[in-house]
């Protein structure tokens, strides 16, 4: 269960209205990596938990704070708007400068919301349940948390770079620095986990019954051997089983396929 | 540019026809994780990268391997619909072994597909672009890669446990050890860029930007304090910058939001 | 079974062209609240109608009514697009005004409508049937049609606000005044319906099968009591049957979750 | 900014496990008219708020509280999926009776979630954000709440009938009790605006500029009139402005369409 | 504008409930090439129609059929979904029949619609408008709409063999009849356009500013040169322009891509 | 199994950025008709191809090059997207011609992938497998081919019109080429069918049982007679089995629906 109190975690009191950023600060509120997407598959990873309890607890933890990040930047976005120029003053006589506003701006934002966020990404795309993962195993899914906050610390600091106004640049350097945080913490817990399962997700899998052949092959699959040179192709591998091997031309092991015909109640080409 | 050969990476030969399977192998094919995702995430990764060639070589080469491994989902599928029981011999009489086989089906299989595998996941929805990402920052998708290759490998290992036809579990046998290689791939190139760039994504962000005082900082937003036993809230923090700090009762440090009213033109609530 | 005449219910002439406005009026043909919304709506509710015959052929009049609205609006945008400066003369010399223009349009309408309407909303977004409902309960779906057309008339009225063009603003003044009716309409519907059934949809579930206790109490889950002097926590409740009680510290009264770990096969984290 | 208690709001404890209702009671966590919808619409209804403060307050108190619906119902199915039969014993021998549940499960429980709740409806389609509306009118988006809270109740009396689990039935009489409280709520919030609004939404605009001729005259476009004898084509509008008139047979007021060919670059049809 | 007539353009009775049957007769409602995507396609190209009247008239008599078809299917879906079996009697004995008939069923037939048609396809996946195309030619569009005839009657026939039911099989009769007929009407009317405009689309196009020396090879890409014995490898092209060239080893007649590296403010990966 | 080498199939080399233009070039990349549609619709088409081998073999051709177009054009957006200007310098003294090039990109060729290409269309749709059909039935499909090919070459031939950069153009007129030559084949291909098959999709299903009187009538169901004199309603059909008919009035023949009350736990509106 949970309980809201007023005040946000942090500040957000943009300078100045600005629709046209406020369109593009809906990417990390509604994006696919943004603050909706950590929010909600923190919370099902959380309420899905079989592990021990102080896992539940840590998850559920951030997944309460992804909330008001959440918040912080809805509310952002609902002043950015205020002083939109979506009145239509009169025929003709168009200021060019208004009109490249008009133009960058996201009409949904006026005729839609009224002036207010949307939980919806930068083109106005909405926001999607397949933008999460809660898989039941906690290294596969701490690996979707870091690549997560990985992504959005990418995304919110090229937004700081778009805009020069101090308010929100404010806002967004408290959120970078809790990016900064939860890849700190995911990879932290990365790093427990793999210590007492291993380093390939899932670690329960009996590995004689994979292709064991084909389990630390680098396939050079492309024209060129430049990638040759990287760590990947040498030296012992991430799970500490065996060395890299390289395969200068990796040949087909399987068959040519040919499918039986159809039945005829399926009415596919007649033979 | 691309060229085709007919045989197939790995064999792919049902024993016998399973038209259940065949709706839920979907899911390895053109799920959230499928081969498809990664297919198509790889080849727009290495047809944007703007960095040194020995990446841009190594991600076009598991790329084009990745076709080749929707290829052959695509071709087991198509033999484990052959004789799958579609056609209505007589109203009347049903026999509950078949009626729970067509109850089990995918239905599009037959009445669009003609028993041809679909890029849909194991519950119909399409593959869309927004299960891809290229950030045009390694160190972030290489993070992306290994999420996927590991929520993938998981994927399979599940429906390895879910069947006992020989010829399938030879098929995902190749690919669960695919998925082990690739695994160790990504870490290998993670831990090679971590090692030039640092562990924060980006690392070209001036970190005095950021709202230093929480960037270490673990906040307990939950009731119950197990969260503070983990690794997440103790040591050294994975950046080597510092020591994670456990924050017991996190207060909120921003304004309380009084947004204002909205102009006439709007027809928002009237004040 | 229907029959098309050609004449529009109502006058869809713009005094001019207009290709960014174009691409604002989607919203109210192709939108969440847009004139195909209504329209698949009442057809299918009406369809699917197994109430007594008035209220199906009422249901159907609507609809067929709402076809010649999106009719007319999409005539509206055709002619909206003639003249769109979508043809690049020559490289350098760009007037920022003409820039601004197809900065503002929807490139689409050139490229793939050919100056054409598109089934689509303000930013592009394709029209999706999980906008409807059709539930077989017509008080529900009566509510659904109330809001449909409150949030219709809300997004008109401002489309009407933000041109000053005399030919859209008066096909948008039929269209706003066709709203005014609908929702008296649907209200008046949902009047009749209430006197006979009762407020609470469905009505025909048992009372005496839900928590009682819980079904009156208004509970203050965020912090500040404001909401304390609304109706909804004062007096005697709509359905007639309470008065509204107020709870200041809404308690949890279920169990603390603790899952059991998943079995060896689904490859959870191990315990 | 939230915080989190680790006991439910209520009780979430199945008598035993049903895989197959775990799937149908997706519905009401991440559909249409599920949990997250009425969580999500009322979070950003509150944060987008610009009227006076006891709407925000009472808006937000309640989204907080959807936040712990959504928890009890992923709670309830991660235990409805226990012990379901995903595990393939042996080909050959297959019972009736379990291949009927595996039909009827839903795959990606088990594949993609690892016996864990999803954020997505009964048929697997995933939550999306153009589910919910925050249109900065609030008499509009009250009557979108009174819909989403009479949906949801009625779906919910639905799923009531389709188990006799009495732990499942607990549950579901409290989320059911909350549904009246909820419907009640919005009446009264409804009623409040009303009567200093008036009805119709938006009532800011001025009703000079709508083509009041046709503002209450119900059109009668299909053949039958049945619908003559509804309150909507009789007495007084709910708006309390005009009566209402039955048009028997409606008449086409508008021009007959006529487009200028496209431009040459268009490349459309010749003339 | 439209009028309705409560007669349906044919019958629609099934002799007996199937709600199992009632799902996958959605995919001709709902679906991809269902009737919903023939009817607005149709309707959006006649709307949106420049070019002569008949045309235009023609394009809308045939949009106005569909939206009959649609209501026969929802008709017929509402009727197989009568006494449909989801009303749980009892906990425990439960009929491996039945069972499979509610694994087969679409649970959002009973939960949302309440035993009515939906606007969705045999998966439950919602009607898009990215499955229809107005392009403003009318060539490109009617090939769009012969290909949505073929692929429409291919799945009722489908459809026609997976029931024995005497009352739908006479419903799908007439559909398939009035498919053969829109076939042959898309096939004259491409023929009319292919005579006067050329074959290839778009004709306005001057084909100097095409690169010609490609215009009419088939390239082998793949191994094995089966390709090589079809019409579309020998002989005169179908525009009756020049004659098909087969190229069997086709060359990279392109530059090696070497991107720039990204300014410093993107924070892709350094140099 | 595939595959790459470095060099594209054609120079992808504009002479000068220009991140609008690589906007409005996603179209023909992600679209519903770009080159990622007809790569995937082949591949899918090829895989579950059950015809004679030179159907598979020249299916996967074309596939495997329509790699290859998806490569060139992610190669040229890359390109278009160098140098723009997304940095924001100071606050207040801003360019209007920057302005507009800012409002006419898409935000996310920035914030989500840092000057890249991306999976998606021109307005930021991501693309979807639901843009793809493969049937089983070549005849159906190769139609659904060559109207992809017709809809493809169209809007290239638009985006020409567009720009006058003569690297872009340069480029285009090789796509231009292809797709006359892949109007072509298709075309070979499908008379190649039609001659053995007969022209109606499927042919195989008896035409006993299609309801023959309406196999051929033309229906007029709007208002006016300009459709009559088009080849559609005169002369003999073209499958060669009769001539066309021209029905003026075409009469409802089924029945008026009536449905039955629900069930009561349906919870329906009562009777
Ligand atoms: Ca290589
Ligand atoms: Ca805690
Ligand atoms: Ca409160
Ligand atoms: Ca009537
Ligand atoms: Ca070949
Ligand atoms: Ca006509």
């Amino acid at each position: 269960m949970f309980y809201h109190v007023k005040e946000l975690q942090y500040d957000a009191k943009p300078s100045q209205p600005d629709p046209v950023y406020a369109k593009k600060l809906q990417e990390i509120l509604g994006g696919q990596y943004g603050e909706m997407s950590v929010m909600m598959q923190y919370l099902f990873q959380g309420w899905n938990c079989r592990a021990e309890g102080k896992y539940r607890d840590m998850i559920l933890d951030i997944a309460t704070e992804e909330i008001a990040h959440v918040e912080m930047i809805a509310t952002m976005i609902a002043q950015l708007l205020d002083g939109a120029p979506v009145h239509d003053q009169e025929q003709g006589a168009k200021d060019p400068a208004v009109e490249a506003v008009l133009g960058g701006m996201n009409p949904q934002h006026a005729i839609v919301n009224g002036l207010g966020a949307q939980p919806n990404d930068s083109v106005g795309y909405p926001w999607t349940a397949r933008y999460t993962i809660a898989s039941g195993n906690l290294l596969a899914d701490f690996r979707a948390n870091l690549n997560a906050e990985s992504q959005g610390r990418l995304q919110v600091c090229r937004l700081y770079e778009m805009t020069t106004d101090p308010g929100v640049r404010d806002m967004l350097s408290f959120l970078i620095a809790r990016d900064t945080m939860h890849q700190n913490q995911w990879m932290a817990a990365i790093e427990e986990l793999e210590q007492t399962q291993g380093a390939i997700v899932p670690s329960t899998f009996n590995q004689e019954f994979e292709k064991q052949e084909v389990s630390y092959s680098f396939m050079n699959f492309s024209e060129g051997e430049e990638s040759k040179t990287g760590r990947w192709a040498n030296g012992p591998t991430l799970d500490g089983q065996a060395n890299f091997e390289y395969i200068q031309n990796p040949k087909a092991m399987g068959q040519k396929p040919q499918l039986q015909p159809g039945p005829k109640f399926i009415h596919g080409t007649p033979p």
